[in-house]
């Protein structure tokens, strides 16, 4: 496949890719629907009339909202006939909107657009999927003999974030308030965090929605996943601490969500499926699905220091996922919960086996013991005020790439309070 | 007070209450809001231009949508000018809205409309702050000498639970499936819960919003509270137990949560304020407020065993919370959470300090240990499939009730999988 759109090999926008989002422009404040090419965007809000095919001509004014919801509950066989317009539309071939007034009409420059959160996300699920990432966590908070626990292997544990706050990538994040325990035993003390965290986390966005009372069983679930995101749920470790027993994690949390402004959808990402990790115990058939839905996501985060000097300090993989987006969305309606388009669901801090594929600073430097050489000359245990927080995931493709842009997120100073 | 509507000394809707909610009728689908009074609701949308004071009379539309954000939106000074105006409209000595032809236009009868959730409810979060109920549950699932936790007097322990499957009072409840662990040690079973409980609440409406980074003190928390429903956290205890540690409940709650329709104001509840719980340890500065803000609202729940005899088993009070609902807030917000009209946020299960007063099965019949005898001569140690399940609130006035409609809903029996 070829565009007339130019880019790099190692562009994260190929006509492979063909990822949605939303986008404003100086000119033109309205939020509206677009596709990233090269480092154009295609602007579907100025096209939709060309969405002619049996499914979509009927749907045109989905393009012509000011966020994919409407898009996400058409379902698959929809998503399919749109990239198939899509990379008809882009190729070389077609001269529709290789004319240059049309093309000047049709194409904004991502770099003067302004990405907004691709979907009103009405819930937040967060997942705790990646078996490196909860033994890491397990042995440190409890111990290496109750670091998983039992109820692990049997279920996605996950728990319901909060929605409000998800962001779109470049929005800052302020160091939160709240309460933290310094010394077993004694009161606890109010103040801003002082060990702040990133999650690497990769999430997917719901199509279409159920009933109340549906459940959706792991082997029909792909038909509920439009695409995905890379995700940094920043997380305040010593807020988490006090507060998570018994009803989990709330305000080290709740302060703010980072995500990708462009979703990659499942059909870009197809030709990176790998085996499913396998599992034992065999999980109950409600969660049993014989497709592959692991991918080959490479996933990097990388620090920039308030001085500028970035170093990459985790390289994890999507791939280190214990269980499948399939069955976590099985998990999650197997009780009869209800799920809407736009609905998030992440995947959890992604960790790999290796020490520098954990996906959190409290798994990198280990609860503070290894602190982590920035190429800046200074270390990090936790985050300090300035330094931004930049992830990135790619799929390699035969001389194209599919990737995912940067999600990143500046941590500035707590307030005066 | 006296209206031109009549009603009986205990009814729930006198003119001193005036909730707000949103209903549709057979002859006119459209949801819209409205205010009730007696056994009939008076129509917001069709008097919506009466509204005619300084803050509200540019602020017309918000009473023709169809839910009732907007106007959550606008907060208290606008919330009392609309009571205002309600209340002159409605009492014995205004003619405008009297007139035979008039009334038919503007008023609908309760038992001919049919109820909906009374707003878009972007994040619902519950806490966990009766101090009867968290020991309760302490003492069963980790005994007396660790029941309540040590950081649960230090900070109202909340967590975020599912929105989407908020609904409202008479909407049936799906026994749910899940994971459960019959005994210890062994593995898992799945299949529908065998221990399905009711969890009695208050939960309190989100008026304005604030932007993410903001925080909301205890002392200015008041000014976002917008009203109150009763609430049913339809809870499995069975699957809650093996999926709560170490992220908190998820599946156990996320397959429904029930509401009462009409949104009692903050207004009509003033009356019925009574001193806080005290608090020891002092709270920190951001969670103290010196106003009273805890309410002697009673709250009884009725089981209906499907015979369709009716026993109340349970007598509580709203006021038995140790954490008030600005506490709730600003805790919430601490962390710069942002939060938005028509979030939802609950009390957790309010129980009294004697047996009878316990807010939820587990509680009322000891897990298990003290089944409840109900009236028609069986008895209930968790619920069974067919239980209707009715939550009542209403202050007592003089003269006057202001109360708040039932929360009810009917225990189907789980699907076949």
């Amino acid at each position: 496949m070829s565009s007339f759109v130019e880019y790099s090999p190692n562009c994260d926008f190929p006509i492979e890719n063909l990822p949605y989002g939303v986008f404003s422009t100086k000119s033109n404040p309205q939020k509206r629907i677009g596709v990233a090419i090269g480092d154009e965007i295609l602007d579907l809000s100025v096209i939709s009339h060309l969405f002619n095919g049996p499914l979509l001509k009927n749907n045109q004014d989905v393009f012509r909202r000011d966020c994919l919801n409407d898009f996400m509950a058409l379902g698959r066989p929809s998503w399919i006939e749109a990239r198939s317009k899509l990379q008809d539309l882009l190729s070389a071939s077609n001269p529709t909107l290789q004319e240059p007034s049309t093309r000047s009409k049709v194409f904004v420059k991502q770099n003067e657009a302004t990405m907004h959160l691709p979907a009103k996300i009405g819930d937040y699920t967060d997942f705790y999927s990646s078996i490196h990432h909860a033994t890491n966590v397990g042995i440190m908070f409890r111990g290496k003999e109750n670091a998983l626990m039992p109820n692990w292997k049997y279920l996605p544990v996950g728990y319901h974030g909060r929605a409000s706050s998800v962001v779109v990538s470049g929005t800052p994040i302020r160091r939160p308030h709240g309460q933290t325990l310094i010394l077993e035993g004694t009161p606890p003390v109010y103040g801003p965090s002082r060990l702040m965290d990133f999650e690497l986390e990769v999430a997917f966005f719901v199509g279409p929605p159920t009933n109340l009372g549906d459940t959706v069983p792991a082997s029909k679930a792909y038909d509920y996943i439009f695409g995905m995101v890379t995700m940094n749920d920043w997380s305040a470790r010593d807020i988490q601490k006090w507060e998570y027993v018994p009803l989990g994690p709330f305000g080290a949390k709740n302060f703010g969500t980072t995500i990708s402004p462009w979703v990659v959808t499942m059909e870009a990402l197809e030709p990176f499926k790998v085996p499913n990790v396998s599992q034992d115990p065999t999980p109950f058939p409600y969660l049993q699905h014989s497709e592959s839905c692991n991918f080959d996501i490479k996933l990097e985060v990388d620090i920039k220091a308030p001085n500028g000097i970035v170093t990459t300090v985790c390289r994890s993989n999507y791939k280190f996922q214990y269980w499948t987006p399939q069955q976590q969305l099985a998990h999650h309606t197997v009780t009869g919960c209800n799920i809407n388009p736009g609905d998030l669901m992440a995947s959890g801090t992604i960790s790999g086996e290796s020490d520098d594929s954990y996906g959190s600073m409290l798994e990198l430097a280990w609860k503070g013991t290894r602190p982590i050489p920035l190429r800046n000359g200074t270390n990090r245990k936790f985050l300090q005020d300035g330094d931004e927080v930049i992830i990135r995931g790619y799929c390699d493709g035969d001389g194209y790439r599919i990737g995912f842009g940067p999600c990143s997120g500046k941590l500035l100073s707590a307030t005066t309070q």
